[in-house]
């Protein structure tokens, strides 16, 4: 892999986000309904962001938990990209879906359980679309570089790696947010790398500090859970910030961008 | 799910496996030829063991690592399997290698890196084959429970969980093999267990006592990698039992069988 | 350090353990009161066990936690040991204590928590009796020899290393006990090792399946907490076993004897 | 625990170190010699520090390793102290050792490995010193409090708490420094917390950076190791900064300063 630095994160048509931009993801867990997704996009795009993530088919660790509204929820996030301008990052569990999300999502995640399956990261590669890879809870970070070779040698060198916590003995957070991992890609590898504090801490009140902490390390940017109403969330509500603490970070990152070094 | 105890671990038209038999499945890694696959086949068999394992779609960590012999493995698998009256057990690492595999494979596993890979989990319950579970590599017993629930609940009931340990800081072994989850699923599942002392220890000098340990520790079976000439494997060289180490475990695990609980 | 094996574990004038024999340890977490430790005393000698364990002073994460009766639960122990002919064996937490312990203990204990604290294995390295050396919670095999090595170099070959468990995420045990340790650390050195499967599962209905587990894994001896009221123990009551349980897991011991290799 | 949050970090007659100062304290491993201490020594209080660490008693994995100068290396510490003006923070192992301490240290650290030396810490909190306790490095945050309160209900408020890294499967660190716990900390705790990043991440190239993110995760200052010449140091000479290195690191943390909040 080539090291030397790219200095576009991802690039569209429309919208281009450099690594001095920094690259700002926001949105819920899952996509639940037309409404509850829409009035989270509106106030996503009012805080400037241009990125709207929400899942619509959610790996989940318990069968009988809710598995997303599927084709339904690719349907409203579509609709809801075309309203407010936003790009859609969902994830995506199956190769078998890849037509399906072709259509409608601008960044596809390959998520932390997703990491190593390596059929599916070999099948994503050809896909024609930036690729946000999570790396796994028990992945060190070579093995998720070597994640991310699977989508470069594939044919796919729009990645864009995330930290979103390791698996260790503290339960104090859900996961041990492993900001290390971001300094150290950054020496190794020419990939950006983005921090979800959300999923590794598993607790709002928390997330916003480790955002900054995150971009303070060097992290090209940000993916954090937002729910308009995070009690009645059907999941990760624990985890969600509100609109209101939503904003309160924007602008603290808004704040601490004189700071960062490019 | 039914928590009564299951009395056979699994059941074909010529084979029936009882608890009390224990479950004993040897091979090598992955299929890397004809020569070597019959040498090692031939060797199991005569050990009396009816359970060959081996892999011919391998998931590696480097994309630039031997990835299986994929088709042509399946194939010589199941020449062996004809000639050495053997059943065999492979990893589907992708849904759309069901029909291929239906008509090999006598036991899917799904491996490690997949036992939180949802979608392959609800694909592969629709087949008519036991299923061989592993536990991740960071995964609890509740989430490997949850994981077989995929299964069960899909409407596959032949399930075989297999223990192959979890990531820790020791670096001595590949993984840290955790026995306590054999009494654990057995107090809390119907579904029988198996421990992979291979793959959890990486060294083939202490597989034979983990695998005794696994046995009184109440474990249904075991899963062993075993090769004619380890130090040429083409993966895993390094945990694979010679033939002559192999034998020397059926011998010990023969001698012991005395003292198991059924 | 020299790698022949000892085929002595510890000796003393009336009482000679060797490998073949196994060394089995039990008694309470800690002494509670004359009464307790009596009842249990006499139920460990009837089993045929030589040696009584019970801590008298507690190293307790909590500082409001009961801390142990230390000197007088010194004093207890000490005339159930000449009540019962039980050798006595005791954590030691600071070096002051050892004149002491060097009055009533047999064999001093190092805890987990300690295994580190070089100082305390220094002192105790220069007392003549022998070592119980309890892996810690986050201790690498190599760092418990390198801890033990502070007390053979010390002036004490006398050691007795004991795998105890370390921290990982899985929550369903206290800690997840690492039997791979038993005959890794039999292949490197020459002290010999035992397993306490109680504080490492922290549950009683599985102590037996780990216990028989870690002597077929190739451990010296078992260490395990006896209780003759498990509810009603001052610490750890959930893992004790009661005076009935232990019993039969004596009894499996000595059923599982001849199949044990020396 | 009063919960209420100590706007003093840390307060000596002639030098107060308030939340919005922040704590920074820098220093070599180990005292090697007064050339040595003194080269750094001046280099540090020329950055406008004037915390000094460096040890004389270390606790070393290896007994074989350098185990430190001892008492000669704090007679070195006590002159670099009055010669540039700094306070000196080092680490004491044994509690038999305060009346030595106390002549010279100004605050005493707990080390890692003896975070539950709950002996020492009851020692230790009978002197009118501030203790900086290390998180132990397999320690649950709430046991790094259980131990802060030893301390304090022991008779000493002046607690500092230090993130330094847990332990973890991911290798390409010495530890995984867990950054969650300081925002985590001050949720819960009125004690001030610092972040150690030198221990933690084992890799000067990154030190930096972590430093950085402590503070805006919140953390109330840094320790650093500083070496003139890093190749050649006794111990841990990868993870310390060259003088230059930590008086860029010094200026970064000015310039970060107003984007702090107190």
């Amino acid at each position: 892999m080539n090291t030397q630095t790219r200095e576009i994160i991802v690039e569209f048509p429309d919208i281009v986000v450099t690594k001095k931009d920094r690259l700002l993801i926001a949105g819920p867990c899952s996509v639940e309904n037309r409404d509850q997704l829409f009035r989270i996009a509106e106030a996503v795009r009012k805080s400037g962001i241009r990125f709207l993530r929400g899942g619509a088919f959610k790996p989940r660790t318990n069968p009988y938990s809710f598995q997303g509204l599927q084709e339904e929820g690719l349907a409203i996030l579509k609709e809801a990209s075309e309203q407010f301008e936003l790009k859609i990052v969902t994830e995506i569990v199956d190769a078998s879906h890849i037509p399906l999300f072709e259509d409608t999502v601008d960044i596809f995640q390959i998520g932390a359980r997703n990491m190593s399956n390596f059929h599916l990261l070999k099948q994503v590669a050809r896909v024609s679309r930036p690729i946000l890879l999570k790396r796994g809870f028990s992945a060190t970070i070579e093995e998720l570089l070597m994640a991310a070779e699977y989508l470069v040698s594939g044919g796919n060198t729009q990645v864009i790696l995330c930290e979103r916590g390791i698996r260790t003995f503290e339960t104090a957070t859900r996961a041990t947010l492993d900001l290390s991992s971001v300094p150290i890609v950054k020496k190794i590898s020419p990939l950006p790398i983005i921090v979800d504090p959300s999923h590794a801490t598993g607790r709002s009140d928390i997330v916003a500090s480790m955002a900054l902490a995150g971009l303070v390390a060097g992290a090209d940017g940000i993916m954090v859970e937002v729910h308009h109403n995070p009690p009645k969330a059907l999941c990760d509500g624990l985890q969600s910030l509100t609109l209101e603490s939503f904003q309160s970070l924007v602008n603290e990152i808004e704040r601490l961008k004189p700071f960062l070094s490019v």
